[in-house]
């Protein structure tokens, strides 16, 4: 059954051939019957393949790859090769991307999608070439376009690809998420305030402190982000069906790499063992671990935004978060904190989106787990998301916050919790006697150890001065 | 700060009011000023609230029900409520939906989704009743369209029916899948094929006993689907803000219920505790735990049709699915399961999205979950996709499977398992050590049996009999 | 290799056979040879079947059934049926739960559980018959305590008898909890506060109305727990290894299931098709659910009263949680809400088991799910724990939960909130005006209104009387 | 209130005092009444504290380099001290771990595991300065024992010591396993097999190959385990309360980590922003998920060990797993993968964990997180039950892992998946026709090339080398 001539039955379509036999592709399709196949196969979210344009791209960058590399070693004649190159520099430049029509969720191990870029390279290139879309014997999307190749190495390479084109645009934002903390932490350096732990009064901090620590967590995020995105730098391309390299030129799997690392700047490697990276969902698994921990840190961030900002007079009321949008159709001039509403929301989707990837990894059976698609699709999502979650955070919510100084301050001066401090001058026992009084009586911890004659108004001064509080060493250091 | 008529600086634009300020909307969009906020305050997914035009749907009910009700109470001028009425009625045929253009995932426990309907439906309104869109003095998005309401017990009833519709549509679609694996139950009812255990040759049965097990377990299912579905008509619609149900009239609740049954048709109750309804996410866990239940057997039974399906030369080939797709793109004539494969990457979404449910209800505080928009999109997804799932499994997998019928009932006759039907006859101790000799010499368990005389000819016949296997009290009935 | 009588290489073991050959077995021990090799292959976890005492009590249960079942049919001797019925009757007495000792995580779908409790009975029987332990000529674990049955309809039918027995007690606990919150509900029907959402000042509401949405709660739960347990009562006793019932006498399962029935109380039903039973987990995914919700929602429960009683100076402050213990071992005096907290600890725990039991469930493959320990252990953790969590909260928090009166009535009289209840007398838009002038000048939205005109003292007084506010309806009904 | 000399109402008991007054604790107790207290409040899972050796080896190495820190910075008394160390050394030999008795679920951040370990240390080394147990008067728990520390800082470092010391038992453990593995791929270098993808027949391999790959994903995961180990080295110790370090000797956090490194050999370090590293919960979510990449890839592993053992003659059959035990009470001579099985269920427990510790991790507030008990308790199950699980695996298992070799050697003879070496040769389309025919006809791809006159005799012997086939590269290499 060798590739023939396109028939044309009627001027709209154009009629190609499978082994199911033939069907008619829209004339103008750059895809063709294996993608059209997968079309109907699959109607399962309506969600096309293009809605991830990393991922359409990273397959552009894996085809041209291949390409240049089979040209190299003489596995694919030189126009041809220049007309596929040609065409993957388009749909690199954002064109063709419609054309990548499949659902984002789909059977087979990503086959449908690889079967799609192979036919929308094919068929460009055959353009290029000067042929009609569908001219097979020109140009082929399986013999040609994926010569030396397998779903099973072009794809997983690809969505390597993609996971690290939107994991550094995720770490940028999450960078301007930092610096819009790490500017409050310098305004609010001197906002002395109390700090809880479980819920309760503790002891003195600054918000300084407090929303310095929001910028930390992000710095220590981002790295762990960028050694997992590191580990996916590590590709099976060469392996083809299984890894065992089958119908790959010897020299074809280094020589792909290097044209991979040419074209995207990323300097990937190959894997020492191509059986076992060809089954191995685990830079998979262990980015989408880094991703819920994000989650994780962004949500709990989110978390105490909101607790510190209820209020406006029933609450803590510690902090203000700017209004963006009327809060409630009924209840007027409230104002929610609508925008660490919709990050935690994010989060909750990143934890889900992790479960999901943890099933279909262990679902993978022998030399490949079919399940990539959704491990590709849910992985892309939560780095999307997660990105315009750390967006949206720092511009609509964090750079605009406010802080009630004077109540804050006040709350520290009546508070119970200084007397923690008193315990290395009037030991655990006593300043337990202190606290639980004033607590019965609503009177200050100041004023009853003075009362008590416990210590002298000016020790009591210094062990309560603000900054031995919330800075004792820097103080310290200082003295 | 009284409604005013609107003002355009633009043909193009129309001015709109909110708490923070003026603001351009579009002229020729239903929505209005706190609509556009949203939009610009959460760009998360990119999938807007209309990509759920069941929900949308829902929201016209309510709406609905709700102007009918202050029609009846007094609370709404008949003329208004007339045209808020027919915008509904549009909307729910279809109309309008594009305008529903908040993000699916969005700050403000659905505040920024019933504003946008209120927006919608007093701008259609306006325009029946002869005014321009954003005349709010004729008609008012809050004021009249929201009268009497809250999101906080607009969205969940929205939310609720909603639900009910895709879980009705999921039903019918576990109906026409358990039809399919029901006929083939039929089909295959003589077929004799060894059971597994563990993976391991276990007892006689039928191919027919096998997908009938599949047929039960989706009626099952969906009892227990119907089940939630029914703990989702207790609405808290008249609950307003907290579910005290301030500034509704005290008959609103009972008569908008009413008219929303009437709409829908669907039997709601008012819920009897309304404070309680209004935090309570116990409903849409107990949905997604049920959604979850039947992504598990699904995925379950997908396992077995790619187990079963092994092959075709080197794995168990006990069945055939039918050819959907060329599998590979370098091994050719290779078939794979893509069907099953699909449907058992949506149980993997559906598993993740019930760990999202899980976490967004989780995570509620006081008296209102802020996080409900998380959790009808996890919802809403689960049920479509799943959907999607049953019929594309039905259809293109399920009907055209067919039985190996000569090696099947060759790997009966050369079973090590005949051994279990001897130990009533012979004992477990000595079935086990004809088992171990026969598995050791690779003679069969009817051969050895005979030559060590521990059964007569004809009894070792009946036993073996092939019904007396696989439906042995069938049979001891009928004898 | 039939049964033989026990050797005894020393006076402290006795030697007994399995397929792998001879092995020493304690000779004081009621278990044998093959509980032994599972003790072996599976040193997991250190904490045995005994931890379960409802598992093993279980067992016993279906042993006796078992016997009575195959005593009437004339499968089993009176003298050794009697035996057995004996033996299983003081382990659901208590005896000899310490021979249970095979790990709650076991590979085999159970098998060793019951081949524990087969030669628990046996053993027992033997010496009740005055036979030596070991003996098994005169009473065999499998030909006798085990006949006409498999680890496969012996093991689930057990698990889901436990689960209910778990589950009644659980109920207990949670009617225990919700009388917790009744009583305070009604000791707080006329403390008026502010209710939030999205934890910024609301509406105004009781302190009642809080707690009787907690006790609401848990009215529902029980009922879904109560619907969950119910679908455990239908059993696939009798389908032996896979649900054909081989090897069963075929009135075996009837009988079984009558006398199970009769022993336990509990009305027990023969699946209708036990092929689908014995591999189907759907009963246990559904309880799993169900236990998720009640998790979800008591998790949601504490995390409320934590925050409530944030404080004491510097927090909401509105309720007083109860000390039981010193807080902290470093700030004297502190109290912590260390009852809350552990039960969202185990509300964690059983959300992270409720994803065990979903994999372990999806992996069950063909006629059998090899899984079902890690299921039955994570369901008897999650419906024990949960009870003990219940009981904990009920009696060391609840109950001695008091209410800060004074402050919760300053914070509504100061309340912005309170302009939502003028929307229907001087509309949304200049409420909104009242209300933001409130919170920028500190006014009160009662002294602005007068201030502007906008109300008859008279009617605002009426308007914002505290029944009014917290319960309009119950006041507009009275009046 | 001062500590006062211990009465003793009765021989049998001690009477200690907390803020909640007075209670009576064994005489014998080496803990005092703030455990007892905590027995009593946190009455959940049956097991204590003790249960988790590691942590209460961790306790007593924390608890002395701070007491080592407190001497060095004259903070405390050098007898004390002195006193302190001898107790802590005693307990990490493995002396008095009966003695934390608190639940592994408890509320308080870990408080009462703290104050445990305080009453611990102090009456034992109130017993070695010749004093009775509970005469505080001479060592106190909390001004002695805990000097300069909080439970905040305490806890957490102790975690974190313990987890790595369990960690570094399971790496040694995968160690061995990866060992096993990689001695059969050697084993079965020459094994020739049909590879699989997606479960369908697809290009052959060596079985030594297949084992390799999992030699090798075992290294991987190894190296992700240290990392993941690597990160918990960061500690808090010395931010006392909230990370301000308030009460604690401005060079204690220093002092005391040099002391904790020499007394365990890790290098730890001091967290940079002790506000942050007190609160976060970031390294404990990474390790989990390591954990859970872990027990991916392990379930996958013996997935793959059941499915390719499955028979003994109905299905693949391509390897025998050692028999370690009956199994099945009703089918004799049944022997199942019941150690992969039991690797399996560890595997969704882990997994399961990994929920419960995102959870716990994510509801943290504010300035600590109080949940991490539970964290705690998850991941040291995790890492223990890994470990055991590696063990079981390696030893009872894939050391007596036996290949079919000619049973393997036939399958690819006949196989249909040949077809794909061949597309170089003669094209995908023609490739895919010959497939067709072989699959139809039942013809071998061999014979029917040859029948075509497609190729040579001579050529298609060459392609079809064994060599050529499962390793193409390494064979160019050599020629």
């Amino acid at each position: 059954m060798p590739a023939s001539a396109p028939s044309h039955n009627s001027p709209r379509t154009r009629t190609e051939h499978d082994l199911l036999g033939d069907r008619d592709v829209p004339a103008d399709a750059y895809y063709g019957v294996h993608t059209l196949r997968a079309v109907e196969n699959f109607p399962i979210t309506g969600t096309p393949v293009a809605a991830h344009p990393d991922l359409v791209t990273a397959l552009a960058c894996v085809k041209q790859a291949a390409a240049q590399a089979n040209r190299d070693l003489g596995m694919l004649d030189a126009h041809k090769a220049d007309a596929v190159v040609t065409a993957c520099e388009e749909i690199r430049a954002g064109r063709l991307h419609d054309q990548f029509v499949v659902d984002v969720i789909q059977g087979g191990a990503g086959t449908s999608t690889n079967m799609n870029a192979n036919e929308v390279v094919a068929n460009r290139a055959l353009e290029l070439l000067g042929h009609a879309k569908g001219d097979y014997r020109h140009l082929h999307p399986l013999e040609d376009v994926n010569a030396g190749q397998s779903t099973n190495d072009v794809y997983p390479t690809a969505v390597r690809l993609s996971l690290q084109l939107a994991a550094a645009r995720l770490s940028e934002a999450m960078a301007v998420l930092r610096e819009a903390f790490a500017a409050k932490a310098e305004e609010f350096a001197d906002v002395l305030k109390m700090g809880r732990t479980q819920l309760q009064d503790a002891v003195p901090m600054t918000l300084g402190q407090e929303f310095a620590a929001y910028a930390v967590m992000l710095d220590e995020d981002r790295a762990r982000l960028e050694e997992a995105s590191a580990l996916l730098r590590e590709i099976n391309l060469g392996g083809t069906a299984i890894g065992t390299g089958l119908n790959a030129h010897p020299r074809y799997a280094a020589t792909a790499c290097e044209h991979l690392g040419a074209i995207t700047g990323i300097p990937f490697t190959v894997a020492g063992d191509l059986v076992e990276a060809t089954q191995d969902m685990g830079a998979f698994v262990q980015l989408s671990g880094v991703l819920k921990r994000i989650a994780v840190k962004l949500s709990k961030t989110c978390n105490d935004l909101r607790l510190l900002s209820c209020g406006p007079r029933a609450g803590l009321a510690e902090i203000n978060l700017p209004p963006v949008q009327a809060g409630s159709s009924i209840m007027p001039g409230k104002v929610n904190p609508v925008i660490p509403e919709v990050v935690n929301q994010i989060a909750y989707e990143v934890i889900g989106n992790d479960v999901t990837v943890t099933m279909a990894a262990e679902s993978g059976q022998l030399q490949l787990n079919a399940f990539e698609p959704v491990i590709a699709h849910s992985l892309l999502k939560s780095l999307t998301h997660l990105r315009s979650g750390c967006l949206t955070l720092a511009e609509r919510c964090v750079v605009g916050i406010t802080a009630n100084r004077e109540h804050l301050a006040q709350l520290v001066a009546q508070s119970i919790g200084l007397a923690t401090a008193l315990n290395p001058h009037i030991g655990y026992e006593q300043a337990t006697a202190v606290a639980q009084e004033a607590l019965t009586t609503g009177a200050s911890v100041h004023d009853l150890v003075l009362a008590k004659g416990l210590l002298t108004p000016e020790r009591l001064s210094e062990i309560l001065h603000p900054d031995n509080l919330a800075r004792p060493h820097a103080r310290a250091a200082a003295v």
